[in-house]
């Protein structure tokens, strides 16, 4: 509390966006880790902002009715506040500046974050992604393939996973050496494993090859891999650089692989900007998408000028040419950039996404960013700024996948089992900081700060709140689900992302296709209640007719216990909401980890001292409520 | 025939619009009506393009390999085929110019075209819609509005409909007096009434004030319809046209009303821009639709640069200033630009679609369209250049109208009963004379050249097959479709049409939304129909219990004439699917005409001389096939 310099300002005025006419007073107070406004009218409503979510905080020069101050949030929200007295605003500016700028790890929300779980299922829940089940899921065939050591306890690449799966034909020398040659030690290893086809897709970080240095470790490496796939003559190599960085990185002992010297390679450069450039659009792109009363012209230039869907369709671009060569060609292909932890992770997980169904489910995508993003040593606590340091190292590179799986989600609705607003949840809380997933910038850092044993785990809570992530539209069964999704990437297919850069206009009244679906979802479940229940009357009937009513009331006591029986004629995602919508708050924790078989005390949210939304409306008067309430997000 | 120099070239080469490398080898034959591309391939794929809806036929310089030619159609479909022989390529181009550019109605190919209807069923057809049911489906309080006979013979304006509602207490002498005053004759008279409010939406022509002139009876008449509506003490006057072209035109003795000359007026001005404008915008998006691999630059740069989008922004909030008026206010409106048959007709039906949810379903559209468009004057056969004429006629009105619905339709996806290939399917046939609907500038005119007794009427044939046209997240019950749209209009909820200018996108394999929902759809007509045998199971053995077998047989037999039984839980739209598919072919024609009652030889358009679609890819390989699969659009 010591950053705290005012608790608590009265008669603060919070405006709307889009109507600056629009505006409710109410009190503004800080606590440690949320700025709360609790409004003056009847229904007391509270509107909490985390502070570690908190990108900008601004105070405009004082005039007549008060000082303004503006909040921008690295979730694109923004609040506008007119506080009375000058005094007030300049202590809320410094206290604010300070609380959402943690100066070291423990200071993060993360650490302090309690939603009442005992250690035993905090514990549980931290396993329940499981990489290892993940690369055995891929079907690795164990002749070529194997898991090594020799990144135990990280002496070959301190921001590598300990455990990397290469070719079983390369020798320890090998990889030692191949590991020597590329930048920060980051020497190819298997990010994914395409089962029909054989060919894999690897991922490194540039060799160090500068104007003519080679490394025959490094290229007995790539013939490792490529000879992993038995029936491919050449590979890949893509280098997701424009052409040009690439060479320039030359002049300090780094660059790309010489096609001379490598064997039976094909180099092939995509063009992703660095993080820089990246950062420099999105700031545009943010600025289009804060405009009050924006004319076509502005829209339609400031998103051009953005350069923005240039560069998502340049993603997306990598990740198709990745797939294709993959699913198509049968070729395997090695990834790199500079580090190979940014476009290099865009890239390979965005083919995967492409090549792998699994990947567009909901456990799924929680699997693909735990393995190629928070395993492989995405700068998370860098990129999203979680920390006050140099602001150079900011990128949105995670938004940029997010969104590359979102433009997919707009060109093929049936074939992920997740919604937009799993998108912009799992957006939120790699900045948030709430739990600790996405906290330092490696596997070696998390393990050093002991994060596993002192915070807590998202995934398990977003798996528990599914229901509220499922797309309507998915259908495993679905031709377009179960393959490769082959996209077409011309300029005509990107959209603006109004959902996550427009999202003041969500609080009017527009009725989204979601909740459209929602309704014929619903209507479905009804039908297919009745259903049930006319079968069971039919088997009732049925046996009232051969053998009197003896077993009736056996039989209507077996099927209370289960909502829908199993010879329900429907697929699996309506199963979901099989259960009664009444019953939602009673402990539903199906983690496949025995959890749901335990005795549990009740939402592992219920007694957590701030809400589960960290900048959100709440409705005061609601106080009893559950939890389970608070965390419905009320955009 | 006489147009045609040659009927048949050989060794024709047609290709692809995306991937120029790709092309296929044929035959080109030349009919009166179609230009007809046969592959050379087993399949014999045929290519059929009505020469009325070509735009423009373009001769490119011969290269080594033949003469090129590009036919561009009004549907923005292209086709580039290249001719090995320059001469044949020049005949073929005469041919077409000639073909493509009928000099008088009796050459249109409504006037051909001939589905096989007998007399009778023909003349019904032309009945569909009727016009005095729509006015009295609005309600209209008989003590305050009633037809008029001052039109009778078009006397008093002969580019209106014979039959015009008016206030009751407006005066024959006031009434002639006003359409006097009013630009063409065109004066106000009523377009919808608003029951729910008692507020109407009349429409004009621009006055004819000049500098100074006014008109005591158009003073009069004006109050007339304010004092329609007992409770409102004032009414708006909505001019459509930017205020700066509404000024110029006092130079010509035209102009808008004065305030201080009517009683009572608010005069308000949108900002529509004229034809001319609206013309180029659209060949400038055309042509961005037309770049075959745009960059990001490119597309975006293009979309700003066409300014379609503002203009489309323009005529629905056109609409939605109107409607907030009348339901919102209560406010009754008059809507004019300069000639009242454009932007007046693209305002007054925007209007319409937001206040009333008839007009967002199928025929709730082509009333509006008829009501609206054809029986008030809009000059098709000018603006969608049926005949050779004046270019500078031409312009896209009738595109954005249907555009502001398709933006309607992404905002509010449950509030429209028609789906996208609704709106696509009208735009074709306003601009390919298939039907005779859409022929000839106003009523009197299509009286004077007989349309009804010689050509076809489209709303059947549309309303036959409806289960194309059906959006299957409509739903009649929910709020937001019994009610009145409020969209936003704010820059980002406008997108660039791709299922209308980007055509040529959708050969490739994406999943539509449509398709996906339509395989929902499916999936609970089966749940339905399961549902209905399980309550005939069940109802059979609820009567074995009490009565035995005896009335089984008769029961059966009952069911077995109804698909589905009228207690069914699900409400309208799905009642459109409970044919079963299999069904499809035979005599579906329920026209609330009486027409299913008779006996029908089968599918209207059966022993046509040519397929109903009129540009588009057939099967030659199923000659035998009806003409309904044919009817299927190739897109």
């Amino acid at each position: 509390m010591e950053h705290i310099r005012t608790p608590k300002v009265e008669n603060v005025r919070m405006f709307d966006r889009l109507t600056p006419r629009k505006s409710t007073v109410g009190t503004l107070y800080l606590s440690s880790t949320h700025t709360i406004f609790v409004e003056n009218s009847e229904a007391r409503k509270e509107t909490w902002v985390l502070h570690s979510l908190m990108s900008t905080v601004e105070r405009l020069p004082t005039n007549p009715s008060g000082s303004p101050l503006i909040i921008r949030c690295k979730n694109f929200h923004v609040y506008r506040l007119l506080i009375p007295q000058e005094k007030d605003c300049v202590d809320v500016l410094a206290s604010l500046t300070r609380l959402s700028r943690p100066e070291r790890y423990g200071e993060l929300f993360c650490f302090s974050f309690n939603p009442n779980l005992d250690k035993e299922l905090r514990e549980k829940a931290w396993a329940f992604i499981d990489l290892k089940a993940e690369f055995s899921r891929m079907g690795i065939p164990s002749n070529l393939w194997h898991a090594t050591a020799a990144n135990h306890e990280y002496r070959l690449c301190d921001t590598y996973p300990s455990e990397l799966y290469v070719p079983k034909s390369a020798s320890p020398a090998v990889i030692v050496g191949s590991a020597k040659f590329r930048s920060r030690g980051r020497l190819p290893v298997l990010s994914y494993y395409h089962r029909d086809t054989s060919a894999s897709i690897c991922r490194s970080s540039q060799p160090l090859t500068g104007f003519s240095a080679r490394s025959s470790d490094d290229e007995q490496m790539l013939q490792a891999i490529m000879k992993s796939n038995p029936v491919s003559e050449f590979m890949y190599v893509v280098d997701t650089r424009p052409k040009l960085n690439a060479m320039a990185n030359r002049a300090a002992g780094k660059g790309y692989e010489n096609e001379d010297h490598y064997t039976n390679i094909k180099l092939q450069f995509i063009g992703i900007e660095n993080i820089h450039v990246m950062r420099n659009s999105q700031q545009k792109l943010i600025d289009v998408g804060d405009l009050a009363a924006p004319t076509m012209s502005d829209f339609l230039w400031g998103l051009e000028n953005s350069g923005w869907l240039k560069h998502i369709k340049a993603v997306l671009d990598a990740g198709v040419f990745i797939a294709k060569a993959v699913a198509e060609d049968g070729v395997s292909v090695l990834v790199h950039c500079s580090d190979g932890w940014d476009r290099t992770a865009q890239a390979c997980s965005v083919a995967s996404v492409l090549l792998d169904p699994y990947y567009r489910t909901i456990k799924g995508l929680m699997v693909l960013i735990e393995k190629d993003w928070v395993s492989f040593g995405h700068k998370f606590s860098h990129r999203y700024s979680h920390l006050d340091g140099d602001p150079k190292e900011v990128s949105p590179v995670m938004d940029q996948f997010l969104e590359c799986v979102w433009q997919l989600m707009q060109q093929f609705p049936c074939a992920f089992e997740f919604n937009e607003r799993f998108l912009i949840q799992l957006h939120t809380h790699i900045y948030s900081c709430q739990y600790g997933n996405f906290i330092g910038n490696c596997q070696k850092e998390r393990r050093d700060i002991k994060l596993q044993e002192r915070t807590h785990c998202l995934w398990p809570h977003l798996w528990e709140h599914r229901t509220e992530y499922t797309n309507p539209l998915y259908r495993t069964d679905h031709s377009q689900t179960q393959g490769v999704l082959k996209p077409l990437t011309t300029a005509y297919c990107f959209k603006f992302w109004k959902g996550m850069y427009g999202r003041a206009e969500k609080s009017l009244t527009s009725q989204s296709p979601a909740d459209c679906l929602n309704a014929v979802r619903e209507e479905s479940q009804q039908l297919e209640e009745e259903l049930s229940t006319h079968q069971e009357r039919l088997a009732e009937l049925k046996e009232m007719k051969t053998s009197g009513e003896r077993k009736k009331t056996k039989k209507l006591s077996e099927r209370a216990r289960r909502p829908i029986p199993s010879e329900c004629e429907l697929g699996s995602p309506l199963d979901y909401f099989t259960t009664p919508r009444s019953e939602k708050r009673t402990p539903s924790f199906t983690l496949p980890l025995e959890l749901a078989a335990q005795p549990k005390t009740g939402d592992p949210d219920d007694l957590s001292t701030c809400s589960d939304f960290e900048s959100g409306v709440a409705d005061l008067s609601s106080h009893s409520s559950s939890a389970g309430d608070d965390a419905k997000d009320p955009d």
